[in-house]
């Protein structure tokens, strides 16, 4: 179990993952620290009581290796065999950090995926392109309002929409908030909001798309995309870490036509690296852009955090389609030149309560917003 | 939106749930912070942007308490409608925790439900009495083993099984590790393991029941229920942070003749306080029993933690089923009876690794741990 004796044992391994933590220990301790965490997420047992060869050889998590990063941090790589996962998302996080995620001093901070798996997950089915495709984009950055806040009725929602569509907003979505409560159930929602956007006159090279927010269990998502495909719908939001990442990704796999774009409401920023959860498992598990909190917002994002997200989420990976970065959360309009400097326009950009708060001049504002963006492009 | 102002609104506030977090800040910036917080779990937009009279007096959070605890942490109470649930597990954490999830600072530390929510959820179809009756264990603590490690076939872990069988364990089972794997696949699991139960020999006054682990998304988890109720099996392990919130609530009210031992991988990752998600959380959405870290075992759960999530999984509760206490990981013989006197009998004890850990003397030591059970029963 020491980095010198798995190397060796790798010769029997065909396919592992390979898990980056990030561990607070002294450094006495820390090689034994590694070890019983490589032993609690693959076999969670003794390893003098394991007689099984095939297990001792292939399963067991290997340390490979232990730097010291800084004032008692450590990283730790372990590698565990792809056969752990058995190709379920949910095993797959079950297997990274599950157990671990318990002790307070680990952080699970990147994972080294094996081509094979990666194929197997499939990532973004339509990603970047696509979704500027769908709206007719070109290269420019998109842009994104929500419709918010919960508690309004359909009616007024649809009223929201088509003054966003008016003003040339590429994606409308809802607030994650709106869910299938009693005062705005999802598909009269759905409708109104559908029905509203058609007879709302646009900017006339702007094609609006509207992206409902899918929540409950796996039934019950799929019976709303199925009235909302009804209705003309073909780009939805969901919370994989709410909805559970295997649910998301079957819904991935089983609506080839549909875009995906995952909010990361219950992310939970301490545990996590936030580039590895929303930038790489999302993609890897096929969102085709993420919403993430911008620095400077209100949450407490660093810029290189923002940064490795978006790195994450674009980088070349074993052919996968890109993720659109959807950096988000108090963003103003003041904000745009920024962060296309700091993002480039392989982005979408999200302006939820900002745009909201100019109230009467919503239209406008929203207007100004899309400018800014265009003006971005031809600069 | 001060707690005065707020006593007022709460005469048209019908139903609401107060959550109860746990900020680090200052002290001269606790009341914005906590206003910031009740904001962003309702309607994520600035107020000053918010016409709609409904919105404003029912659905916008309300901050009912701001508590000095210690050395810059303050206890913040906010009150959140009912209506903004739709009675859906994942809406319920989303509007809980979601976004505030994402900051450091914020433990969310515990909730009061209002009598209709419990209701609604419903809580344990079986609870502590039904685990007893099923196996017959009156009134002592309950015993439970799990089958691991991951990577063995079908057939050794049936052998386990019977092992633990003829050493008398109530409950034996999967480790959480085993999904679906290529070489232990869920269906020929439990088929090789009830049919090695049935034959193995027990002690007169046993019934062993096995309790495989359910994995992957909710159409997965169905196939695999019906697989194994059709071999006679009724309880399950499952993963609830993994499997997503709504669909292991899905499960439990949809089939009311099976029983769920509620596991905490994963459950770590989002800063919920221990005795809120497993004891609280995972009861009011029908966890039969609870498996948790012990204190002094692997995980640096503290006793006073580990009393909370006893004390939450057993205390009367608008008439809810108690759920069954599993104090867990790293456990061993020698700490049955400090954790019989800690607990009370009102338990399931569950040995993993060091039961394991006695390979050909494993029914012997497993019937010596179910004697130190009978022991604290008689004392």
């Amino acid at each position: 179990m020491t980095p010198s004796e798995s190397d060796q044992a790798f010769a029997f391994v065909r396919s592992f993952l390979q898990a980056s933590y990030r561990v607070r220990c002294d450094a006495r301790s820390i090689e034994s620290r590694a070890r019983a965490i490589a032993v609690e997420q693959s076999v969670e047992m003794p390893l003098a009581a394991i007689e099984d060869a095939f297990v001792l050889s292939e399963i067991v998590g290997r340390v490979v290796a232990i730097e010291d990063i800084e004032n008692g941090v450590f990283e730790v790589r372990i590698a565990f065999s792809t056969e752990t996962i058995g190709e379920d998302a949910g095993q797959l996080i079950n297997i990274l950090f599950g157990n671990t995620s318990l002790h307070e001093d680990v952080v699970l901070h990147d994972v080294e995926f094996p081509r094979e798996l990666v194929a197997a997950f499939g990532g973004p089915r339509h990603g970047l392109r696509e979704l500027r495709r769908r709206v007719g984009a070109g290269a420019r950055a998109l842009s994104c309002a929500a419709l918010k806040p919960q508690g309004l009725t359909p009616a007024k929602l649809a009223d929201l929409a088509c003054r966003f569509v008016a003003g040339g907003i590429d994606y409308i979505k809802d607030d994650h908030g709106l869910a299938d409560q009693g005062y705005s159930r999802f598909a009269a929602r759905v409708e109104a909001i559908v029905a509203a956007m058609r007879t709302a006159s646009s900017p006339s090279n702007r094609r609006a798309r509207y992206v409902p927010n899918l929540s409950g269990d796996l039934d019950r998502m799929r019976r709303q995309i199925a009235v909302a495909v009804d209705m003309g719908i073909d780009t939805f939001l969901m919370a994989p870490m709410i909805t559970g990442l295997s649910n998301f990704h079957q819904l991935v796999k089983e609506s080839p036509r549909l875009a995906f774009i995952a909010h990361p409401t219950m992310a939970g920023a301490a545990r996590f690296a936030p580039s590895l959860l929303i930038g790489k498992l999302f993609r890897l598990l096929g969102a085709d852009a993420v919403i993430f909190p911008n620095h400077g917002g209100r949450f407490g994002y660093s810029p290189e955090t923002c940064r490795a997200i978006a790195r994450a989420a674009r980088a070349e990976w074993n052919g996968l389609r890109p993720t659109v970065p959807v950096p988000a959360g108090g963003m103003s309009r003041d904000r745009v030149p920024e962060m296309l400097e700091f993002y480039g326009a392989d982005i979408m950009l999200l302006i939820g309560g900002a745009l909201l708060a100019a109230r009467e001049r919503l239209v406008e504002e929203t207007a100004a917003f899309v400018a800014e963006i265009e003006r971005y492009r031809h600069g």
